[in-house]
């Protein structure tokens, strides 16, 4: 399906107005994909925000608010709370008001988690997603309604999942700017805690060790490369720790594929032996310049 | 010393013509900082792209050659060859043609051994130095003459350098756009290891996690986080497996220290503790965000 022939939402519920849930709610007045959308946040500054900049057309005071009549409802909150208000709206969802289920989903960075729980509690609603979006800024006052040019939104696929939601989903990401992919859960952990959990993790370390020398009197001189290899370490403490938790699993199989990569850089090293250092460095290289290709 | 009042050197030999050397060389013709610039490489493609580029005014075919008359002569090879130039510099320079001693400096990213040697090899005329300039492109073909600007140029101080070569140098590397910090080999060494060593085996050792997940089968997707991370990972193998090897006790010291971090992470991980964790990226993010105001 392409963007351009996407039914629009009646209306759009988005459960968190942050970066993300905030950028989905301009783009989809912007372009004139959902006749309303409403929009819920426990912050008074972050509605207010959500109000002034347009991201929304009404703020909702309680969930079951938020729900009542959407035919599309968005769980924008980080990873922890999305479990728990999947909860909340499987409770909400008044079925009766209903002509056709809605469509629910997420924007969680882990899925195995939000979607089993998904497939559990909204049967034949739910559609995991995450738009690979985010970035070290945070809130609704960094949202813009370009966040989604030329990312990649996931969505997840499973035996539960309604296949018209799913085209539906792709056709509205479509429709942002956004490129889709479609995989099932564990898959999709795998892949973003090598391509994503792990350089954050790297890049907590690689600026704690700069600290550390600024602490112990050293002199700094960062480098370009530093620069670049920390730039997410600005990334929201409260937000990666949760995802990091919920995707422990897969991220701690992560750290250890490049603790044996790191291992063998340091015996490399250790042993001044620059012909297998200079192998394991072209290793990586030609990855790398495969990766800059796709 | 700034800028403006620097004195022209009269004839400048760059002794390898890459990225650096031959940046450098288009730097000082452009703002006419040098009456002539003689180049050395004996890659005979390198030398007719840096005729082409006018980063140079000549080529010599023998490091004699090039030194003969100089008043500055810039080592600009990867580090193992600087090493190896500081000796047949010093063989070359014929005392006799010089009305004064020459200054010697070079670009490499490590300075205990080369300065150490260049000290005991050309005393009172070494002057060590590291553009921090470099990028994941090379060669002579990725020279340009904005190279420098807002770049850190680091020199080296000991107790055989002489003071008014290192003002001189100065002079000159602000000249070229570039900060400029004065500090010891040592310290630089510690400094680098930290900020662009230790970033650089990161970026390697993230290639290659990624490189192994596409090898078995497993989906691939790429965010910011990953690119930014890895960019260097295009760095060039040979130029890198030097570096790394000729700071080697520095840059184990901070795989160390990189280590206990990352310890630390998993644990926090592992215990699905996250409190824990939130206070450790809180950490970085606080040092991150110190470090972004430098």
């Amino acid at each position: 399906m392409s963007g351009n022939d996407i039914i629009p939402f009646r209306r759009v519920a988005i459960i968190g107005v942050g970066l993300i849930g905030g950028s989905i709610g301009l783009a989809l007045k912007t372009r004139r994909l959902a006749q309303q959308v409403i929009g819920m946040t426990s912050r008074e500054k972050t509605a207010r925000l959500a109000l002034e900049m347009g991201a929304v057309d009404e703020i909702a005071a309680s969930i079951p608010e938020a729900v009542r009549g959407a035919d599309l409802i968005i769980l924008g909150t980080p990873v922890e709370t999305i479990l728990k208000h999947l909860d909340a709206v499987s409770t909400a969802i008044d079925r009766s008001d209903h002509l056709e289920f809605p469509i629910i989903t997420d924007v969680g960075s882990a899925k195995q988690k939000i979607v089993a729980k998904g497939d559990a509690c909204l049967p034949g609603m739910f559609v995991g997603g995450h738009p690979m979006a985010g970035s070290e800024e945070s809130g609704v006052v960094a949202a813009n309604v370009a966040l989604f040019l030329g990312a990649t939104w996931v969505f997840t696929q499973t035996a539960q999942t309604n296949p018209e939601s799913l085209d539906r989903m792709i056709g509205f990401a479509q429709a942002l700017g956004a490129r889709t992919l479609v995989c099932d859960p564990i898959e999709h952990d795998r892949a973003v805690a090598a391509l994503s959990h792990l350089p954050h993790l790297s890049a907590f370390a690689l600026t704690q060790v700069a600290d550390e020398m600024v602490a112990a009197g050293h002199e700094i001189i960062q480098a370009g490369s530093f620069r670049d290899t920390t730039r997410i370490a600005l990334s929201s403490p409260a937000l990666w720790s949760e995802i990091l938790i919920q995707n422990a699993e897969e991220v701690l199989c992560s750290l250890d594929r490049m603790g044996r990569f790191i291992d063998e850089l340091r015996e490399a090293i250790s042993l001044r032996d620059e012909a297998r250092l200079q192998q394991a460095i072209s290793k990586a290289r030609q990855a790398k310049e495969r990766f800059s290709r796709d």
